[in-house]
This record gives structure tokens, sequence and C-alpha cells, in this order.
């Protein structure tokens, strides 16, 4: 913790003072290195979304992903760097309650914003971007994701950052007089995060339309399963591993007592992601009686999903059931998605992190304790808090920001990724060709497969099969 | 370190009291800080282990392992959460010599008893578990496993953890009166972890039967080569990673000069890993006359279990002969296990882990220094050290213990694992029926391939050799 | 920060000198923190290598690059240990000039060269080694790679390392009085490890010739694609995440301000991977009119190469110059090896590893602005700093320390290691017979294939085409 003024005049009257400047720089350089590591946690999370993704598509468009997602992070450090930062932390002047505005390309640095900092919330830029690769897989063209990617990294995703994380921000619990005197408990990013890729997510996936015979001639749902279990439970391993960053490292830094906090968010973010599973696992056991391996990966996700909001306010009992309920929301919009509404996407993105970062708003809001809730925000004794805990009446000013969070995300979203993608695919530049989907996008547009020593099959059905190929 | 009682009552007597509380602050943060992180690298060996057995199954059989090694860190998260911390940590009214009992739930947590503390111990809980399922591989049933996974995590492993870990227990090198002045010297789990682990696969192994062709009607073994290498050497390389959370991490705190114990254990770590290497490379090179990556991937594990027991108290040189001695230990349990008793462990599982494990303990009370004691455990001088280490007679007492400690986990582990498995097989769910092992678990229990758009070949002796199939 | 000796004498004097010890020992164990984390993640680059490797070489020598990079850890390990660091950093008496002289087997070890310090410099030493290994793939005999990692580890590049980073070494930015008032900023090692490393390559892949099939009748490049993207991307992923331990890790401790440092070298190491992966894309796409995958993924390390020298010198926005150039650097340098050297660097180790090296130590001297000088290396006000950056005449000194480096690496490397592989080659270790290379190291020399479930097609021309087999 910082030495209080009180404590500080006390050491330099004695001569002392030294000893101040030494503990406030142990103090700086420990919360460094916490920002660091933790960071580059949430950075491996870009090889786990990598993995999982391409084990989730045909063996013919693995290169394809693969490119998307090493470009999403890379485009996604150049947009960072160039506006993202700014627009989501600038705040010359005392900085405004939507947008930052200062910090360009990274100059005029200083005070609290540090080069880790940058890094620490470039990584999760680069999370909200990777979330939507995997949804609109196998049928997309490389100019549009490019696009995409530095669109949402400098402009979209930072104006969220900004409302919600930025002490100026007009829905940030960091805000001097918060909404509803608490703001919204987003710990590490339900809504900025995931509500915001999610929503990105499925924008991209309508606007597509499916697959080349993902649907039948009766608009059945046809399946058609990735080329690799192996990939997507590697990847969903190192995201769970990345999660320990992006969910503990959410504290920002580890001294004052911040690190009994991130210990806390450790334990319930494992919690979760566990119950995730096995509820996914219970689910679809007693629906299609096999043990399935995808669902409960994916449950897994939601699992985390779920947590991220709430992750240090809550506590481990909670945690089990937050993850619970979240398989069951993921089950629910995922079958939602391709069975009712028949969006293709192809890694349920949408169900695990718009399902689940909705989800984990309204939880946290229901199972926040005040005990929590000061560790973690450090507000005064009196704060509101989680509607289930409370017991004199401080419950709902959570819940109602929550609900305030979720439709304002969406608006802002669905509001500028909509006309994106829709103009992007008016253009021409947004889905392939379907002689080229049909080939392939590995050998189609970048040089031949990602597998040249091995016998492929044609898992799909053939064309022929052609409904749902025309785009929205 | 943490100030003495009379340092900060001078400081308190000058009104500097803020600073005894800031450095303590301090110190509190920086240890979280570090068990958080080695923590999250413990549990990336769950990543590692789903690699290797990955890697080392059929590929008609890839779904139906990782799955379980997913489920066993959920369940044992849960399993951990529930019982398991409790009957391993839990100490109300100072504890009792076997057993925990207290924070059930995580309620009532208290003191030096973390949530980063929970998250450390439940990722070592996953790793004892998560060793046997490879052992058992493409012939147990799902439902087996999870109660096992359950079983272990909540009850087997903890009371072990308990005896040697906990200072109550009463094999406890962290005992106020440790067995023969010494106590058990088991710093990061030879015994704890990966003994446990072993035995339990030996025993499930054992009562499963070989696979299907395992052995010819001669009752020759018949090589089964698992489906990629690749992942073999990527889980070796992850779990080798993940070591150094598990070894240099058990100091569980960095202040107080423990940060040079676990830059020692790293060091002992390395060498021994690479020494088991280079041992099991000219053994197979000698024998077979090629040069073996499998053999040599499992002398790196069998070099990190050797050294997981003694890693902070014997010197970089031991640790060299230790890692290179492990890996003859590891070589001449793998032939025993499946050329003479024909027990089909898939993985080596017990040749790595309990072999390993039970040199380990051994190695440790015969190359421990009492400067490395005296700097790993806190001890006074005069306490025992290693037998070979030690001129002044203070020699046979950890080497006693290690025999003792090697005894009980072996009546602890085998005396209930072997019931538990007999008992499970006895009512049929322990052994996949013949035709559904011949298919494959992934096609008839999970759905279909791992890998639907490869062309997959029979790599294995097709039925008629049926030999070995019956369950003990 | 330490405190100062006055400082130290103030707190003694008046009874509170365990506080000096008690701060002392707090930034002691703090910065052994920090070294074992980041050494971690620099080990962990040997995950990502083998993965890279592994990709890239066809089906046939997959299991043949993957214990090859396991052993170059190896026996790494075991050389490192050995005489390796002893020869760094060993120092007795003050030292010399060109090497060191104490510490074999690493005994007496004392002062500041701490176990955790080890384990940091073996994990570079590795990575200097295993750079090599995929260069020289698919057609060398495995007892001449172990001969090659010991003596590159042992003797090679610990020299480079003396004369570079250790306080007596005569190129030492860290000598009292360094070359030319600076000496050679080279802050994790585009000279002391990538170039070493990328030389060694070339000259092993120069001597062992160029693969069967690898040139046509004519002479003309064939493209024999490696089996697998996928390991591609994931190695590449590994390599960006380790880069933040070799980077931000190499201001070897973080406290006393070096914890800001390293977050400024972690953000330009982002800064300059992703535009270099940027920029390999664009040249790519308008050349062959495809978005080539490898050509991006090996712009991520040309980008983070390329930085190496300067990334705690030098200001974000050159850090996305630096890294875009390197991608041109290395695009060449690919080309002119391949295309007319015709030597065959199977994973274009020298055009990633020497290419981007040699750019970044010229282009840390180019750009190092002062403050940032005085920040990561603690030199006084008036010490030379970068050319681009210099109004003041202060500007030719760092150029000129980094074309002497440049130049007496390149003599030291080459100068011995082609000695070397020639003499390994005449007496007919080096290169494996063309049936064995035909048939695959695998099949040949390892036991059998690494994916034996899997139908393997021949990828790349057959025999009759033996242009280039003659090793020189």
């Amino acid at each position: 913790m910082a030495l209080s003024d009180e404590q500080i005049a006390t050491l330099r009257s004695r001569g002392l003072g030294f000893l101040a400047d030494e503990i406030e720089q142990q103090n700086t350089d420990t919360d460094a290195m916490w920002l660091i590591i933790v960071a580059v946690l949430v950075f491996f999370m870009q090889a786990g979304f990598a993995m999982l993704c391409a084990g989730l598509v045909r063996a013919k468009n693995t290169k394809n992903i693969l490119l998307k997602n090493v470009l999403d992070a890379c485009v996604g450090a150049l947009g960072f760097w160039s506006i993202g930062y700014a627009l989501s932390y600038g705040q010359a002047g005392g900085g405004n309650l939507f947008i930052g505005n200062t910090y360009f390309f990274l100059t005029n640095f200083e005070g609290n914003d540090t080069y880790q900092s940058w890094l620490f919330q470039f990584a999760f830029a680069a999370t909200a971007a990777t979330i939507v690769s995997g949804a609109v897989a196998e049928r997309t063209k490389m100019a549009a994701y490019l696009c995409y990617s530095f669109f949402l990294t400098a402009f979209v995703y930072p104006v969220v950052v900004h409302w919600i994380w930025a002490s100026a921000g007009w829905l940030s619990a960091f805000n001097a007089a918060p909404l509803l005197g608490t703001g919204l408990i987003d710990f590490a990013g339900c809504g900025v995060v995931h509500m915001v890729g999610g929503i990105s997510a499925i924008c991209g996936a309508y606007i597509c339309g499916p697959r080349l015979g993902r649907y039948d001639a009766d608009g059945n749902l046809v399946d058609i399963p990735g080329h690799s279990s192996t990939l997507q439970a590697l990847g969903t391993f190192i995201l769970w591993v990345g999660w320990y960053g992006f969910n503990p490292g959410s504290t920002l830094a580890v001294t004052g007592g911040l690190g009994a906090v991130a210990g806390k968010a450790a334990c319930t973010t494992t919690l979760s992601g566990a119950a995730g599973a096995v509820g996914c696992l219970i689910i679809y056991k007693l629906w299609s009686h096999a043990f399935d391996l995808g669902q409960t990966l994916n449950g897994v996700l939601a699992g985390l999903v779920s947590i991220t909001a709430g992750c240090s306010v809550v506590e481990p009992w909670a945690a089990v059931i937050i993850g619970l309920i979240g398989s069951f929301v993921y089950t629910a919009l995922s079958e939602l998605v391709k069975r009712k509404l028949k969006i293709d996407d192809v890694v349920d993105a949408f169900a695990v992190h718009c399902g689940g970062g909705m989800w984990g708003l309204i939880a946290a809001s229901l199972f926040a304790t005040t005990e929590n809730h000061q560790a973690a925000y450090g507000v005064p004794p009196g704060t509101p808090y989680g509607a289930f805990m409370a017991p004199t009446g401080q419950g709902h000013q959570m819940f109602v920001c929550a609900l305030v969070g979720i439709l304002v995300i969406w608006a802002w979203v669905a509001g500028l990724m909509l006309p994106f993608f829709y103009a992007v695919n008016a253009v021409g530049w947004l889905r392939s060709p379907p002689e080229e989907e049909e080939a392939g996008m590995d050998i189609s547009k970048h040089g031949g497969s990602a597998y040249p020593d091995y016998v492929v099959t044609a898992s799909v059905p053939k064309s022929g099969n052609t409904v749902g190929v025309t785009a929205h």
C-alpha cells in the first residue's frame, strides 16, 4: 500500500525521507512485474484461440484461420498503439465521459500510464478481436478480416473500455461519482471484452451467411466437425492458463493487499471453469448419450467467461453456481443460434462469450459480497452490493447497472458492427466465392494445404447442397 | 523475512509502527504473487499431461483420453474445494496427526490459509489425479474414471498431504517434533504427488488388464505405438516448464531469502531432467541401436520426478547423478512392468512417477547438505542431513524416514485403490466391452473420430488376438 | 534500488539497521522471483522451436527433429553447467577481457552469481544452440548434432557472452571503461544469441549440402513444404510468448526502477513483432498474390529478433520501424540464401536470426535515446547514444561499436564452426546416407514413423533427382 502523506511527513521529519522513496519504488517495481507477467499470460491466449479455432475448422481451411489469428494480434497491436489506447485511457484535462483523447501513438505517456499498462490492455484488445475469427471461419476473405481487426481494436472496443474502466467513464465503477453509487461491476471484462467480441462475432456470422452445406435442402442442421479435437483441447487448456492472467491480473497491481484479491479471483476462476465443464458434460450426456468432448471444452470456456465480471467479488461457492448456470446459458444460446436462427457461428463464439458475458455481468451483481467489494474496489462501507447478498436493501443498484451495461454494449457494438459487415459485404469483400470455399481457403488463397504430407478425406457434404450460401 | 517482535517494538516505540505494517504487507503481497504464478505453471502441466497422453494413444482413442484429462482437472477442482483441502490442511484446534478437519467448501478460511494457497495445492492434486489417466488409457469407461478422480483428489491424496506437508502431520518435516528429528524430506512431492499417482496408476492398469492385442498368443509383448510423437514431445516440454512451478514454487513464498532457495531448486531441476534424458538416450541406443525419442522424453520426466523431493537440498552435481540414476530406475521398472508383470501401463506412468518418486525420496535422504537443508527448511544447526553428506553421524535419520515414507504411501494408496478398482470392475463399470475397444472409444462413446478429415490406418493387431482382454 | 551507504549508516546510527537489512532482502528476493519467472519464459521457447521446426519438416523426419530439439536443451544444460557458465561469467581476480575463468560445474558460486542467474543464462545458451537444428534438418546425423550442441553451449557461445555481457568483457557496455565510451548495445542478445545461432546455422547448412531434391537438375529451387502449418503457428506463438522473458527479462532485475525498463521493452517487443508480420504479409502478397502464412510467421520472428538489441533503449515508434525493416532484411536474406547461394536452410534460421540480429544491432545504435539509455544501462549524462537521435555529435560511437560487434561475431563463430562442421563431415559423421534420407530419418534411425496411424503421402520429388546431395 502507498504510505499516507502523514506517514511520509513523519519519515521526512526524522531525516528518513529516503525510506518513503525506497518503499514507493519497491511497490512500483513489484506492481510492474505483476502487470508484465499477467499481460504475458493474457497474450498467451492468442495461441489458445489459434489452436482452438484451428481444431474446429476443416483441414482445408487451417492456414486461413491461423493467419487470421496471427494477424488480429499484429494488426491489433498497431491499432491499439496508434489509436486504441488513447481512446481507452487518454484523459487529458480530466477526460470526458465518453472517449479518451490523448496518448496517440504512445506519445506523451505519463503518470500512472505505463508501457506495461499498455501491454496488458493491448492483450485484452487482441482477445476481443480474436473472438470473432472463429465465428466467421471457413468462408470469409482476408481483406475484410484485416479491416475488421483494426476497426475493433482501434475504435469500437476502446470506447467501451473508456466507459467502464477509465476513471472518467460514465458507467465506470472507478468514477468518483459512479452510476447509482456503484457503477458497473465488470472486474475483468465480461462486458468490455467478451460481449464486445461475442456481439461482433454474431454480427459477422449473420451477415456472412452459413458455410456451404451447413444446412441441408430442408434447412436442417448438418454437422461439420472440425479437423482436430486435440487442437481444440490444447487451445482450451491454454486459454484456461491465460485466464489466470486475465482475471487475477485485472487487479492491475499486487501491492497494498491486492495480492489477496488476485488469489481469490484465481480460486473463483478455477471453480467456475470446472463447474461449467461438468455442467456441459452432464447436459450433453443426458441429451445425446455421448460424453461430448467438444461441448465439455466449451463448458470450461463458458464457466471461465461467466466468472470474469465477478471473480474478485464473489465467494467460491457462488463461483460454482455461476459456472454451472453458465453452462446452461451457453447451451441454450448455442442451440438457439444454430437451430432456430440458423446462424453459422463455427466455434460458438457468441454463445460462449456473449452468453457467458451477459450472465457474468448479472451474476456479479447478484453475488457480490460487501467484504469482497471493498477489498477489490476499495469502496467505502455502505456502497451497494450484490442483490442476493444484501439484507439491507442495497442490492438493486448493481443489478440495474448490469442491465444498463448489457443494453448499451449491445447497442454500441451491434450498432457499429452490423453496418460495418453489411458495407464490407456490399462491396464484395466479405464472403469468399463458392468455388474457393469448396476447394478450401488454403488451396485457393494461401498457396497449398496446411498438411501436404497427409491424405485428407472430404468430411462434409459436397456441393449440390448449396442452401445457405447466399450472404445476407 | 518477517520483522522480529523486538524489531516491531523498536519501530512502534519511535512512532514508526506503520513501517512494520508496510513491510509486512509488502512481503505478504510479494508472496501472494509468487504463489499465484507458480500455481499457474503447475496448472499448465494439465495441458502437458493431456498432450503427452494423447500422443501415446492411438488416434481412435484421442477424444477419450483428452476428455479424461480435462475432467480430472475439473472434478479435481470440485473435489479439492469441497473436501480435499480441508482434509489436507484444515487444522482446527492444532489439528491431528492423521487428517485435516476444517475449511470444507473453503469456508471459514483464515490465517496463513489463503485462496492462492488453495490454488497451488489444487494444482498439485490435479497432477496426482491425472497421472493415472494414461496408465489405464484406451480401455476404461468414463464413469469409473470420474469416480476415481473424485475419490483420489477428495480423500486418498489429501491424507498423504496432511501426513507429510501439514505442520500437524506425523511424518511431516514441518512438525514441531518431526520423526527422528527430521521428518520426511519431500520438498515438492516425490511421495505426496508422484508416488500417489504412480501407485494408483499401476493398481488401475493391473485391475483393468491389458489392451486387446497388447500381448500375443504366446504372451509376448506387442508394440502399440501412440499416434503422435509430436504431441508427446509437446506434452513433455510443457511438463518441464510446469515443473519450474512445481519444484521452485514449493517454497510457497519468496521473501525472507526463499528466492535463493527457489533459484537453486530451479537449477537442480533443470540438471536432473537433462541428465535423465541423456541417460535414457544412451541406455536405449546401446540396447536397441535406435535413438529413441519416446524413451528420451520419458527420461526427461524420470529425471524431473527424481529431483522433486530433493530439489532444494542437494547441490547441482548431485542433481546430475540423481537424474542419471533416475533414468536407470525408470528403464528397469518400465521393462519389469511390461515384460515380466505383463501389466499394460500405456504411458509408463508407474515407472516414471512411482519409480522416480521412490528413488527421489531416497536420493534426497542421501544427498541433502546441511546448508541447503537449513536454507530451505529453516532447521536449526545439528538437524540430521543426507547420509552421503554426513561426516558426523547424522546421516541415517533422513534415510530411515524415506523408507518409512515409501512404505506407508504404498500401504495407504495400494490399500485403498486396489479395492476401489476391484469393486468398480466387479460391478462392470471399469473395462469397456471388446467391441468398443476394437472400434475405438471415440467412435463408440464420443460421437466420432477426433480427426474426421484424415485417413487413419489400423496400426495394431486386429482381433482374434484377444489374449489379455480379461480383466483381473 | 539499493540503499546508499550513507542511508544505511543513517539507519544504523538510529538503531534501525535491521530496516536496511530487511529492505535489501526484499529487493534480493523480488529480483530472484523476476529472474526465475523470465527464465522459465525463455526456457518455454524450447517448446516453441521444437514445434516450429517440426512443422517445417516433412512428416517422415519429425521424430528426428524433435529429438534434436530436446537434446540441445539437455546437452546444453550439461555443457553450460560444466563449462559454459564459467567461461561466460566466471571472473576470478576481476576477470579478463576475453574469457571467464571460474565457477566450473557451478562450484564456488558467490556474490551476484546466483543459481537463478545460471538458469536464465542457460536458457539463452539453449536458445542459441537450438537455432541450428532447423537449418540442418532432414539430412544430418544425430551424433554430429550432439557434438555441435556441446561445443556451442560450452565454448563458442560463452566466449561471446563474456565479451559483450560480462563486466570484464572488452566489448561490453557494462565494462567500467567501455569501448568508445559506450560499448556494444545488445540488450537481450541480437549478437550474442541470434547472430551466434544464425551464423552456426548457415555454416552447418552450407557444409551439409541441400536435401535430396531441393534443387532440380537445372539447379532451380524446388519447394519442399513442411508437414504442418499448425505446428509452425503454435511454435511461433510460443516463441513470441517466450520473448517476453527474453527481452524484458534481460533487465536481470526489477527493483530500482528496472520494472519500468522491462515494461518499455515488452511494449517495443510487441510492436516490432507485429510490424514484422505485417511487413512480410504485404511483401509476399505483392510478390506471390497469396496471403502467405509461413512467411507472415517468419515476419513475426524477424521483427522480434530485430528489436532484441534495442528493446529497452528505443521508443515505440522506432520499434515499429525496426520491425518493418526487419521484415525486408529477412526476406532479402532468405531469397539470397536459397536462390543465389543455393544453401538449404530448412527453416530460414539464418535469415531470421542472423539477418534480424545484424539489423537489430545497427538499429539499436541508430535509435537509442539518451533517456532510455540512462534508464536501462544506468549510464551518466553525456554518454554516447543513437546516431539518428543525436543532435550533439554523440551519435557515431554506438554505430561503430555495432559494426565492430557484427564483424567480430562473424569472425569468431564462422571461424570456429566452419572448420568444426568441415571436420565432422570429413570423418563421415555429418550427412546421412541418401537411402536413409529418402526413407526418412524416423524409419531409418528412430524406430518408426512419428504418426503410425496416418496415411502419409510422398509430398516431395522422388529420387533420380539427386542434384545437391553431395555435401561440400
